[in-house]
Protein backbone atom coordinates (compact mmCIF):
# COMPACT_ATOMS: atom_id res chain seq x y z
CA UNK A 1 0.00 0.00 0.00
CA UNK A 2 1.58 3.72 -0.77
CA UNK A 3 1.31 6.43 1.30
CA UNK A 4 1.16 9.69 0.17
CA UNK A 5 2.71 12.69 2.37
CA UNK A 6 0.36 15.91 1.44
CA UNK A 7 -1.60 18.86 2.18
CA UNK A 8 -4.73 19.88 1.20
CA UNK A 9 -3.97 22.76 -0.85
CA UNK A 10 -0.75 21.37 -1.95
CA UNK A 11 -1.54 21.63 -5.91
CA UNK A 12 1.24 19.01 -6.92
CA UNK A 13 0.10 16.59 -4.72
CA UNK A 14 -3.45 16.95 -6.73
CA UNK A 15 -1.82 16.51 -9.38
CA UNK A 16 -0.38 13.04 -8.44
CA UNK A 17 -3.91 12.22 -6.52
CA UNK A 18 -6.09 13.14 -10.44
CA UNK A 19 -3.23 10.32 -11.99
CA UNK A 20 -3.67 7.84 -8.87
CA UNK A 21 -7.26 8.04 -9.24
CA UNK A 22 -7.65 8.18 -12.73
CA UNK A 23 -5.20 4.83 -12.85
CA UNK A 24 -7.16 3.42 -9.84
CA UNK A 25 -4.14 3.16 -7.74
CA UNK A 26 -4.97 2.94 -3.93
CA UNK A 27 -2.95 5.31 -1.35
CA UNK A 28 -3.69 6.36 2.15
CA UNK A 29 -3.05 10.19 2.70
CA UNK A 30 -0.23 11.53 5.19
CA UNK A 31 -1.18 15.19 6.25
CA UNK A 32 2.78 16.93 5.99
CA UNK A 33 3.10 20.42 6.10
CA UNK A 34 6.05 21.39 4.67
CA UNK A 35 6.44 24.48 6.10
CA UNK A 36 7.45 22.82 9.47
CA UNK A 37 10.36 21.64 8.33
CA UNK A 38 9.97 17.84 10.19
CA UNK A 39 13.87 16.69 10.70
CA UNK A 40 11.92 13.10 9.78
CA UNK A 41 10.45 14.28 6.36
CA UNK A 42 13.76 16.44 5.48
CA UNK A 43 15.47 12.65 6.09
CA UNK A 44 12.81 11.85 3.58
CA UNK A 45 13.12 14.42 1.17
CA UNK A 46 15.67 16.70 0.99
CA UNK A 47 13.87 19.29 -1.09
CA UNK A 48 11.22 19.14 2.08
CA UNK A 49 8.12 19.50 -0.34
CA UNK A 50 5.36 17.57 -1.11
CA UNK A 51 4.50 15.37 -2.89
CA UNK A 52 6.61 12.20 -1.43
CA UNK A 53 5.14 8.40 -1.67
CA UNK A 54 5.92 6.01 0.43
CA UNK A 55 5.37 2.15 -0.18
CA UNK A 56 5.62 -0.29 2.34
CA UNK A 57 7.98 -1.98 0.72
CA UNK A 58 10.21 1.17 1.03
CA UNK A 59 10.00 1.96 -2.65
CA UNK A 60 9.85 5.72 -1.78
CA UNK A 61 9.37 8.17 -4.49
CA UNK A 62 9.83 11.90 -4.51
CA UNK A 63 8.65 14.93 -6.75
CA UNK A 64 5.64 15.25 -8.58
CA UNK A 65 6.55 15.35 -11.84
CA UNK A 66 9.00 12.01 -11.10
CA UNK A 67 6.40 10.19 -9.74
CA UNK A 68 3.74 10.73 -12.50
CA UNK A 69 6.06 9.15 -14.40
CA UNK A 70 6.35 6.22 -12.08
CA UNK A 71 2.93 5.69 -12.39
CA UNK A 72 2.69 6.09 -16.10
CA UNK A 73 5.39 3.70 -16.48
CA UNK A 74 4.26 0.95 -14.00
CA UNK A 75 0.33 0.88 -14.57
CA UNK A 76 -1.23 0.49 -18.12
CA UNK A 77 -4.57 1.94 -17.21
CA UNK A 78 -5.67 5.48 -18.11
CA UNK A 79 -2.38 6.39 -19.99
CA UNK A 80 -2.12 9.98 -19.22
CA UNK A 81 1.27 10.88 -21.77
CA UNK A 82 0.09 9.63 -24.83
CA UNK A 83 0.44 9.74 -28.79
CA UNK A 84 3.54 9.93 -30.48
CA UNK A 85 7.01 11.16 -29.95
CA UNK A 86 6.20 14.60 -30.22
CA UNK A 87 2.54 14.84 -29.22
CA UNK A 88 3.74 13.27 -25.95
CA UNK A 89 6.63 16.13 -25.85
CA UNK A 90 3.59 18.57 -26.14
CA UNK A 91 1.71 16.88 -23.18
CA UNK A 92 5.03 17.43 -20.94
CA UNK A 93 6.00 20.89 -22.24
CA UNK A 94 2.58 21.96 -20.37
CA UNK A 95 2.26 19.92 -17.70
CA UNK A 96 6.18 22.06 -17.07
CA UNK A 97 3.81 25.20 -17.87
CA UNK A 98 1.46 24.42 -15.38
CA UNK A 99 3.83 23.27 -12.91
CA UNK A 100 6.36 26.36 -13.20
CA UNK A 101 4.27 29.46 -14.58
CA UNK A 102 0.72 28.78 -14.01
CA UNK A 103 1.73 28.25 -10.59
CA UNK A 104 5.12 30.41 -9.91
CA UNK A 105 3.05 33.65 -11.48
CA UNK A 106 -0.40 32.79 -9.71
CA UNK A 107 -0.87 29.63 -7.29
CA UNK A 108 2.35 30.60 -5.16
CA UNK A 109 2.02 33.94 -4.47
CA UNK A 110 -1.59 33.42 -3.88
CA UNK A 111 -0.63 30.28 -1.57
CA UNK A 112 2.08 32.29 0.40
CA UNK A 113 -0.54 35.42 0.50
CA UNK A 114 -3.80 33.42 1.80
CA UNK A 115 -2.35 30.67 3.31
CA UNK A 116 0.98 30.65 4.54
CA UNK A 117 0.86 34.20 5.98
CA UNK A 118 -2.51 33.16 8.08
CA UNK A 119 -1.48 30.25 9.16
CA UNK A 120 2.09 30.51 9.63
CA UNK A 121 2.68 33.98 10.08
CA UNK A 122 -0.51 35.31 11.45
CA UNK A 123 -0.10 37.98 8.97
CA UNK A 124 -2.88 39.99 6.77
CA UNK A 125 -2.47 39.04 2.70
CA UNK A 126 -0.44 41.83 0.78
CA UNK A 127 -3.46 43.55 -1.27
CA UNK A 128 -0.64 44.79 -4.03
CA UNK A 129 0.77 41.07 -4.55
CA UNK A 130 -3.21 39.49 -4.65
CA UNK A 131 -3.90 41.90 -7.38
CA UNK A 132 -0.80 41.11 -9.48
CA UNK A 133 -1.61 37.22 -9.10
CA UNK A 134 -5.17 38.06 -10.42
CA UNK A 135 -4.00 39.81 -12.85
CA UNK A 136 -1.73 36.90 -14.09
CA UNK A 137 -4.24 34.53 -13.34
CA UNK A 138 -6.26 36.36 -15.97
CA UNK A 139 -3.52 36.17 -18.53
CA UNK A 140 -3.17 32.34 -17.92
CA UNK A 141 -7.09 31.75 -18.54
CA UNK A 142 -6.97 33.31 -21.61
CA UNK A 143 -3.93 31.06 -22.50
CA UNK A 144 -6.11 28.24 -21.99
CA UNK A 145 -9.02 29.58 -23.47
CA UNK A 146 -6.35 29.70 -26.57
CA UNK A 147 -5.71 25.74 -26.40
CA UNK A 148 -9.73 24.66 -25.94
CA UNK A 149 -10.02 26.59 -29.54
CA UNK A 150 -7.33 24.77 -30.72
CA UNK A 151 -7.83 21.49 -29.25
CA UNK A 152 -10.37 18.82 -27.55
CA UNK A 153 -8.34 18.51 -24.28
CA UNK A 154 -5.46 20.78 -23.44
CA UNK A 155 -2.53 18.84 -24.42
CA UNK A 156 -4.11 17.43 -27.79
CA UNK A 157 -6.98 15.13 -28.71
CA UNK A 158 -6.90 13.03 -25.25
CA UNK A 159 -7.57 13.66 -21.76
CA UNK A 160 -3.52 13.73 -20.89
CA UNK A 161 -1.77 14.56 -18.01
CA UNK A 162 -1.41 18.44 -19.14
CA UNK A 163 -5.54 18.42 -17.59
CA UNK A 164 -4.23 17.20 -14.44
CA UNK A 165 -1.53 19.43 -13.94
CA UNK A 166 -3.67 22.64 -15.14
CA UNK A 167 -6.72 21.48 -13.47
CA UNK A 168 -4.67 20.56 -9.73
CA UNK A 169 -2.82 24.06 -10.07
CA UNK A 170 -6.11 25.93 -10.87
CA UNK A 171 -8.46 24.33 -8.01
CA UNK A 172 -5.82 25.64 -5.53
CA UNK A 173 -6.39 28.89 -7.09
CA UNK A 174 -10.03 28.80 -7.21
CA UNK A 175 -9.83 27.30 -3.46
CA UNK A 176 -8.13 30.84 -2.84
CA UNK A 177 -10.65 32.95 -4.87
CA UNK A 178 -8.13 34.08 -6.90
CA UNK A 179 -10.06 33.19 -10.42
CA UNK A 180 -12.31 35.22 -11.93
CA UNK A 181 -14.05 32.82 -14.28
CA UNK A 182 -16.19 35.40 -16.34
CA UNK A 183 -14.70 36.13 -19.88
CA UNK A 184 -13.77 32.52 -19.99
CA UNK A 185 -16.41 30.57 -21.30
CA UNK A 186 -14.22 27.61 -22.83
CA UNK A 187 -11.86 26.88 -19.57
CA UNK A 188 -14.83 26.95 -17.33
CA UNK A 189 -16.99 24.34 -19.49
CA UNK A 190 -13.85 22.41 -19.96
CA UNK A 191 -12.66 22.39 -15.80
CA UNK A 192 -16.59 21.85 -15.78
CA UNK A 193 -16.14 18.41 -17.12
CA UNK A 194 -12.94 17.83 -15.04
CA UNK A 195 -14.31 18.49 -11.84
CA UNK A 196 -17.04 16.18 -12.51
CA UNK A 197 -14.42 13.12 -12.62
CA UNK A 198 -14.27 10.78 -10.22
CA UNK A 199 -10.90 11.22 -9.21
CA UNK A 200 -11.39 14.96 -8.76
CA UNK A 201 -14.68 14.34 -6.56
CA UNK A 202 -12.69 13.66 -2.79
CA UNK A 203 -10.03 16.50 -3.66
CA UNK A 204 -12.97 18.91 -3.87
CA UNK A 205 -14.49 18.31 -0.53
CA UNK A 206 -11.45 18.72 1.38
CA UNK A 207 -10.70 21.18 3.19
CA UNK A 208 -7.70 23.26 4.67
CA UNK A 209 -8.50 24.20 8.17
CA UNK A 210 -9.78 28.14 8.95
CA UNK A 211 -9.76 28.53 5.01
CA UNK A 212 -12.66 28.30 3.51
CA UNK A 213 -13.27 28.38 -0.30
CA UNK A 214 -15.85 30.33 -2.61
CA UNK A 215 -19.01 29.06 -2.71
CA UNK A 216 -19.16 28.16 -6.53
CA UNK A 217 -15.77 26.10 -5.62
CA UNK A 218 -16.83 22.28 -5.29
CA UNK A 219 -19.75 22.73 -7.83
CA UNK A 220 -19.43 21.10 -11.12
CA UNK A 221 -22.02 23.15 -12.30
CA UNK A 222 -20.26 26.94 -11.50
CA UNK B 1 18.21 17.99 -39.11
CA UNK B 2 17.77 19.74 -35.97
CA UNK B 3 18.11 23.62 -34.85
CA UNK B 4 18.60 24.12 -31.17
CA UNK B 5 17.93 27.78 -29.98
CA UNK B 6 20.53 28.78 -27.43
CA UNK B 7 22.67 30.97 -25.85
CA UNK B 8 26.15 29.49 -24.80
CA UNK B 9 25.66 29.90 -21.29
CA UNK B 10 21.50 28.47 -20.76
CA UNK B 11 21.89 25.27 -18.19
CA UNK B 12 19.04 23.91 -19.72
CA UNK B 13 20.49 24.05 -23.26
CA UNK B 14 23.63 22.71 -21.90
CA UNK B 15 21.64 19.87 -20.49
CA UNK B 16 20.21 18.80 -24.05
CA UNK B 17 23.54 19.82 -25.83
CA UNK B 18 24.91 17.05 -23.45
CA UNK B 19 22.26 14.47 -23.93
CA UNK B 20 22.41 14.68 -27.52
CA UNK B 21 26.34 14.46 -27.99
CA UNK B 22 25.89 11.20 -25.88
CA UNK B 23 23.48 9.90 -28.26
CA UNK B 24 25.12 11.36 -31.33
CA UNK B 25 22.47 13.20 -32.44
CA UNK B 26 23.03 15.86 -34.77
CA UNK B 27 22.39 19.72 -34.46
CA UNK B 28 22.74 22.73 -35.57
CA UNK B 29 22.92 25.60 -32.94
CA UNK B 30 20.81 28.76 -33.53
CA UNK B 31 22.00 31.71 -31.22
CA UNK B 32 18.81 32.77 -29.27
CA UNK B 33 18.92 35.48 -26.30
CA UNK B 34 15.38 35.26 -24.70
CA UNK B 35 16.26 38.59 -22.15
CA UNK B 36 15.74 39.85 -26.07
CA UNK B 37 11.80 38.55 -26.21
CA UNK B 38 11.67 38.52 -30.16
CA UNK B 39 8.31 38.24 -31.27
CA UNK B 40 9.60 35.26 -33.87
CA UNK B 41 10.44 33.19 -30.51
CA UNK B 42 8.02 33.80 -28.75
CA UNK B 43 5.58 32.63 -31.36
CA UNK B 44 7.41 29.72 -31.13
CA UNK B 45 7.39 29.76 -27.37
CA UNK B 46 5.25 31.26 -25.70
CA UNK B 47 7.25 30.72 -22.36
CA UNK B 48 9.84 32.90 -23.87
CA UNK B 49 12.55 30.33 -22.77
CA UNK B 50 15.40 28.46 -24.28
CA UNK B 51 16.11 25.69 -25.16
CA UNK B 52 13.82 24.87 -28.24
CA UNK B 53 14.17 22.46 -31.04
CA UNK B 54 13.04 22.86 -34.35
CA UNK B 55 13.29 19.67 -37.18
CA UNK B 56 13.46 20.68 -40.79
CA UNK B 57 10.22 18.63 -41.12
CA UNK B 58 8.68 20.84 -38.83
CA UNK B 59 8.47 19.26 -35.27
CA UNK B 60 8.88 21.68 -32.41
CA UNK B 61 9.82 20.16 -28.76
CA UNK B 62 10.15 23.29 -26.11
CA UNK B 63 11.36 22.72 -22.49
CA UNK B 64 14.50 21.22 -21.72
CA UNK B 65 12.75 18.46 -19.89
CA UNK B 66 10.15 17.57 -22.58
CA UNK B 67 13.15 17.60 -24.94
CA UNK B 68 15.23 15.03 -23.04
CA UNK B 69 12.57 12.50 -22.82
CA UNK B 70 12.19 13.12 -26.27
CA UNK B 71 15.68 11.92 -27.21
CA UNK B 72 15.32 8.92 -24.31
CA UNK B 73 12.34 7.70 -26.46
CA UNK B 74 13.20 7.91 -29.59
CA UNK B 75 16.69 7.25 -29.55
CA UNK B 76 18.17 4.11 -28.58
CA UNK B 77 21.73 4.90 -27.95
CA UNK B 78 23.30 5.91 -24.47
CA UNK B 79 20.01 5.64 -22.61
CA UNK B 80 20.06 8.17 -19.33
CA UNK B 81 17.38 7.56 -17.82
CA UNK B 82 18.15 4.20 -17.06
CA UNK B 83 17.10 0.95 -14.43
CA UNK B 84 14.02 -0.30 -13.14
CA UNK B 85 11.18 2.25 -12.69
CA UNK B 86 12.16 3.07 -8.67
CA UNK B 87 16.27 3.93 -10.23
CA UNK B 88 14.38 6.38 -13.06
CA UNK B 89 12.14 7.96 -10.86
CA UNK B 90 15.39 8.63 -8.73
CA UNK B 91 16.82 9.81 -11.62
CA UNK B 92 13.90 12.32 -12.37
CA UNK B 93 14.09 13.62 -8.80
CA UNK B 94 17.31 14.47 -8.98
CA UNK B 95 17.15 16.22 -12.95
CA UNK B 96 14.03 18.31 -11.51
CA UNK B 97 16.09 18.66 -8.01
CA UNK B 98 19.50 20.39 -9.93
CA UNK B 99 17.41 21.93 -12.67
CA UNK B 100 15.32 24.19 -10.12
CA UNK B 101 17.04 23.81 -6.71
CA UNK B 102 20.60 24.26 -7.87
CA UNK B 103 19.77 26.41 -10.87
CA UNK B 104 17.11 28.29 -8.72
CA UNK B 105 19.57 29.11 -5.10
CA UNK B 106 23.14 28.93 -7.13
CA UNK B 107 22.93 29.25 -10.89
CA UNK B 108 20.01 31.74 -11.50
CA UNK B 109 21.01 34.81 -9.08
CA UNK B 110 24.87 34.39 -10.92
CA UNK B 111 23.48 34.29 -13.95
CA UNK B 112 21.88 37.80 -12.94
CA UNK B 113 24.18 39.35 -11.20
CA UNK B 114 27.40 38.16 -13.59
CA UNK B 115 25.41 37.69 -16.90
CA UNK B 116 22.49 40.25 -17.63
CA UNK B 117 23.13 42.96 -15.05
CA UNK B 118 26.26 43.59 -17.12
CA UNK B 119 24.68 42.22 -20.88
CA UNK B 120 21.08 44.32 -20.46
CA UNK B 121 21.21 46.45 -17.65
CA UNK B 122 24.75 47.85 -17.69
CA UNK B 123 24.72 47.35 -14.07
CA UNK B 124 27.15 46.21 -11.91
CA UNK B 125 26.53 42.82 -9.47
CA UNK B 126 25.16 42.76 -6.01
CA UNK B 127 27.71 41.65 -3.65
CA UNK B 128 25.27 40.23 -0.99
CA UNK B 129 23.71 38.32 -3.32
CA UNK B 130 26.67 36.99 -5.09
CA UNK B 131 27.95 35.92 -1.51
CA UNK B 132 23.91 34.18 -1.13
CA UNK B 133 24.81 32.70 -4.37
CA UNK B 134 28.18 30.88 -3.78
CA UNK B 135 27.18 30.03 0.17
CA UNK B 136 24.06 28.20 -1.45
CA UNK B 137 26.47 26.52 -4.42
CA UNK B 138 28.95 25.45 -1.09
CA UNK B 139 26.03 23.56 -0.03
CA UNK B 140 24.71 21.86 -3.17
CA UNK B 141 28.47 21.08 -3.93
CA UNK B 142 28.22 19.22 -0.32
CA UNK B 143 25.39 16.94 -1.30
CA UNK B 144 26.66 16.23 -4.43
CA UNK B 145 29.46 14.92 -2.55
CA UNK B 146 27.11 13.16 -0.23
CA UNK B 147 25.56 11.64 -3.42
CA UNK B 148 28.95 10.70 -4.67
CA UNK B 149 29.96 9.18 -0.94
CA UNK B 150 27.07 6.56 -1.78
CA UNK B 151 26.91 5.90 -5.36
CA UNK B 152 29.36 5.66 -8.18
CA UNK B 153 27.29 8.42 -10.56
CA UNK B 154 24.72 10.68 -8.93
CA UNK B 155 21.93 8.93 -10.10
CA UNK B 156 23.14 5.82 -9.41
CA UNK B 157 25.47 2.63 -10.53
CA UNK B 158 25.62 4.15 -14.10
CA UNK B 159 25.73 7.33 -16.01
CA UNK B 160 22.45 9.02 -16.18
CA UNK B 161 20.64 12.58 -16.88
CA UNK B 162 20.91 13.10 -13.38
CA UNK B 163 25.03 13.74 -14.32
CA UNK B 164 24.43 15.62 -17.50
CA UNK B 165 21.59 18.27 -15.47
CA UNK B 166 23.97 18.46 -12.41
CA UNK B 167 27.27 19.01 -14.90
CA UNK B 168 25.41 21.57 -17.10
CA UNK B 169 24.69 23.47 -14.48
CA UNK B 170 27.68 23.40 -12.31
CA UNK B 171 29.59 24.77 -15.92
CA UNK B 172 27.51 27.38 -16.12
CA UNK B 173 27.82 28.36 -12.53
CA UNK B 174 31.78 27.72 -12.38
CA UNK B 175 32.29 29.48 -15.69
CA UNK B 176 30.26 32.62 -14.03
CA UNK B 177 33.33 32.17 -11.32
CA UNK B 178 30.78 31.20 -8.52
CA UNK B 179 32.43 27.83 -7.01
CA UNK B 180 34.97 26.99 -4.81
CA UNK B 181 35.86 23.38 -5.56
CA UNK B 182 37.85 23.18 -2.24
CA UNK B 183 36.95 20.91 0.11
CA UNK B 184 34.90 19.12 -2.51
CA UNK B 185 36.89 16.26 -3.96
CA UNK B 186 34.68 13.64 -4.56
CA UNK B 187 32.58 16.32 -7.05
CA UNK B 188 35.32 17.54 -8.52
CA UNK B 189 37.10 14.84 -9.33
CA UNK B 190 33.15 13.61 -10.49
CA UNK B 191 33.13 17.14 -12.97
CA UNK B 192 36.59 16.37 -14.13
CA UNK B 193 35.66 12.84 -15.60
CA UNK B 194 32.52 14.73 -16.88
CA UNK B 195 34.28 17.37 -18.14
CA UNK B 196 36.71 15.31 -20.34
CA UNK B 197 33.68 13.49 -22.25
CA UNK B 198 33.01 14.52 -26.00
CA UNK B 199 29.83 16.11 -25.44
CA UNK B 200 31.20 18.38 -22.98
CA UNK B 201 34.32 19.53 -24.89
CA UNK B 202 32.46 21.64 -27.69
CA UNK B 203 30.45 23.78 -24.83
CA UNK B 204 33.51 24.35 -22.46
CA UNK B 205 35.18 25.83 -25.56
CA UNK B 206 32.78 28.30 -26.30
CA UNK B 207 32.40 31.85 -24.99
CA UNK B 208 29.62 34.70 -23.76
CA UNK B 209 30.55 38.01 -25.01
CA UNK B 210 32.72 40.24 -23.09
CA UNK B 211 32.42 38.03 -19.94
CA UNK B 212 35.38 35.79 -19.33
CA UNK B 213 35.36 31.84 -17.61
CA UNK B 214 38.23 31.56 -14.76
CA UNK B 215 41.67 29.98 -15.96
CA UNK B 216 40.59 26.74 -15.00
CA UNK B 217 37.10 26.41 -16.35
CA UNK B 218 37.79 24.42 -19.50
CA UNK B 219 40.91 22.18 -17.95
CA UNK B 220 39.33 18.80 -17.54
CA UNK B 221 42.46 18.65 -14.54
CA UNK B 222 41.25 21.29 -12.87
Amino acid sequence: MWQLFQFPLCPFSRKVRLLLGEKGVGYELVRESPWARRDEFLDLNPAGQTPVMVHSDGTTLIDSHAICEYFEETVEKAPMIVGPAPARAEIRRLVHWFDERLHGEVVAPLMRERMTKRLVHRQSPDAGALREAMKQANAHLDYVDWLLDHRRWLGGPILSLADLAAAAQLSVADYLGGLDWRGHEQTRSWYSVMKSRPAFRPLLSERMEVIGPPAHYDKPDF
